[in-house]
């Protein structure tokens, strides 16, 4: 396919062979090694959530850096069925897909916006930690990074403010554990703390309760623990999995074909061109 | 990763070169070939349609064949805001999904259900059309088949009835299409008689008219037409698809951040456990 | 929409509110309840894996059988770039999906073939034990459904013999969790003697060891617990995932743009049409 | 699930019926309206581009215009199974998937980087037209652009240049049909002139010709016809899902399980940690 002077064979083999290059896992025949772990030391021994960090970071955690993800990936398994990606999943099955089309619809929806909250809350914590690291104090590197923040992003600011409700329970509970772990010395706690401010700024911006929600007390606590933002999306994807296959597997149960959105007897509303009659001749010029 | 001899660096790259093997397209620097023909030969003279022939089966087709074609590519192309596929197109949009995403979230649900209907046609159409090759009357051949259909699949037959419209327009006027194009000698009309046959025997067996679909309709074409059963799907979401993308690009304008299924303001019904205490204990044992 | 007498609107919007019913997730203003529970409750409480099966199944696991989950969990992650499911992840990402859309696109292949055999195992499995239930013996429960499974899918096995690994470490140690398991009495074992006692069939048919796989050991575990087969595949996707993840987020670092499956220096190979030129008249007639 | 005074029935029904609006498309039992124009009277008569024409803006273009959409439909149908959204779309069916599936983690993949250079390019073209519109020259205005592009997205402008093909066939014969369209006025030619000083100007840049690709001649297509950029993205996904389409149907021809990316036989590279022995101490702190 090229007029180029041709790579030996063994040139191109190397080429192939360095093309899908990994640090993730080793497998030879009768032998698979995670990050350098023979597969089965590990079975039975980590938990879900350590063997989740190891493929992610490489090193396995500590038990209780570990429980702290572990809460947080319970926290965010539902919301319900009118969230998109549940309603997707559970309309999928419906349609005929299997588990895993059904998964895979509605996980894909959990974008920037659905999915991704998580991730520009820690960019957000990250870009104030970062100014206090360069010697602003924590209330003005709050300031300066909010104002950035609703410049560049809007007003909605991910991972605070709910619709519906007034205070996220999950978040609550989540923050107490991340207090209890900077206790006994388990975390920093800065991250908590940088959460804390960001909310009382916003309150004061608004004038009412802007309060952290999921999204924000997950981000406290995957920065806590030191994952790059992007993986906050990552582990949140992990965590909705969950409900994404209940649902899925429950709209399965109940059966069902081509659901849609609503009741079929509750109709959409067109407000497009009146009825026209088409003329061939339309067609002949603009 | 193996104890056995290996092969050469020749061998394995032969191996690699021959992983991906087709017959449908070949690329050299400057140079696209489609199906033999240089793509610059095929740009501005073949329609889309007939593009899609090529692709799929390796010949260019005439052109009455690739209006018949056109036709069923035209009508199916949306069903509006409540069937799933659209729904999920429009949904995900709003939770940061760009096009491509949105479509692919929505073309993975047209399945065995939702798209599949057509595929499932085509092939009773033509174990019918095999039956009466093989000796039987067009009659016993239908009512064979669609004993046989409903025994494996159950009492919807694919293509037939809609728990919409009382008869499909489009259906109608496709199946007027093959009749002309059957006079002009461009397709055998066999498999519109079956799908005629289908109909009536339907109508007798239910007691009322369940007229042909738009998926019945365009499953005599694609079988006029000599296509597999499973590029009926392939086809039906090539014209599906331009729906999608146009609900998708029109939800885009209208805006909307993580639309569900129906307005926030309506609840969903929980049936499931009362308000219950968790006991930490309860996990100690099941 | 319709010329039937109009249903009122307190009609429609219970059908509204019906249409999206489930026993999974109760949801009002400051209150989360998953099977009953409010969510605080259970953050911090409940292991990933226990909330996973609370989730599925409407109750929480003891804790030995939720370790026995955990370790199902933790030994499916990954199987290395080559994976389709992981190239796919990988090669996405260099297109410029975020993690979720990355991780769509991968877990949609998880289908029948690729993650679909530890659904079809669990299958093979719980007919053998109604056999037993029914009073066969089980060397002959096990012969029956052997061959039933054969002639109907064909000459591979889910869940036994590997293209890869002689024997698969992760089964031999999944295995001997569940005999750990059965001795504490958290479970019965007898699907860890089905699971063995096909291994042994396989292995006389075959004339050469055809050992269980990760997807039989897997299936032994769910069945031990009393996981319905569709969850096999559904447990299996949350497994996996990690590993979809996490390569994923190793490609991002890595970079590539457009990344294909082989180097390009390396061509794929056309077995089609020779070089042919178009005739515009080509398309006049067929 | 509010403790808000709650609307009326009545008012919740017309929140649920205007949750889905749609300009698109009106359906009452046995009548289809797209745009305003009863279906039947489209079928037959309106090419499929024309549909996708009207699908997409609201009215039907004249044939002159809807020619060189579908020359720039055929274009981009397909490039050869080295694309990751070919080899995507090839590995998912040997999956299980079907050709449903297999569109759907394939069109997913056109992103950004991949799907989305013409949106790009389209956008790039658009800027230099507004400042031309608003008095500056036209070299000025192209210099100024991509200065302005180059420094956001960096060095590889898209829709010039291909790694593959020293020049692009297809956009050598799509920029001849836009100019023989400029001629007999079907278009004004601007874009055309716009991208072929984008090519001159990179060419200067970096000292060898970039020539126009691809995504860079029909980004000059669907800007002549007034395309916005996102639709650029659309129009792509459906001229390439074609392709991606034709492949998996092959792909299911040749047959293959869980296919990789290469022969089984080619080693992937591993780079990770050493060997190492898990200690289960290791878990208890960090």
């Amino acid at each position: 396919m090229s007029g180029k002077p041709a790579p030996t064979a063994d040139q191109l083999l190397q080429q192939a062979t360095a093309w899908w290059t990994t640090s993730i896992i080793d497998i030879h025949p009768g032998e698979i090694a995670v990050r350098g772990y023979p597969i089965q030391q590990l079975i039975g021994e980590l938990t879900f959530p350590q063997m989740i960090w190891l493929m992610l970071r490489g090193e396995i955690p500590g038990r209780a850096q570990a429980k702290l993800l572990e809460a947080a990936l319970v926290a965010a398994v539902d919301h319900g069925p009118q969230a998109p990606s549940i309603a997707i999943s559970r309309m999928a099955v419906t349609c005929g897909l299997p588990l895993n089309g059904a998964m895979a619809s509605a996980i894909n929806s959990l974008d920037d916006i659905h999915g991704g909250a998580g991730q520009q809350c820690m960019e957000l914590y990250q870009s104030i930690a970062e100014r206090i690291d360069a010697g602003e104090t924590e209330e003005k590197a709050v300031e300066l990074e909010l104002d950035r923040f609703i410049a560049e992003r809007g007003k909605i600011v991910a991972g605070f403010g709910h619709r519906f409700h007034p205070v996220d329970p999950r978040a609550v509970k989540l923050l107490a554990l991340v207090r209890e772990a900077q206790e006994r010395g388990d975390v920093s706690g800065r991250f908590a703390t940088i959460g804390t401010l960001i909310e009382k700024s916003l309150g004061r911006r608004k004038g009412r309760q802007i309060p952290m929600n999921i999204d924000g007390a997950t981000a406290v606590i995957y920065s806590e623990l030191g994952f790059a933002p992007p993986l906050g999306r990552g582990l949140f994807i992990l965590s909705r999995s969950v409900g994404i296959l209940a649902h899925a597997a429950e709209q399965t149960q109940q059966g069902g074909r081509i659901k849609g959105p609503m009741p079929p007897q509750i109709p959409f509303q067109y407000v497009g061109s009146p009825l026209r009659r088409f003329e061939p001749q339309h067609t002949e010029s603009t």
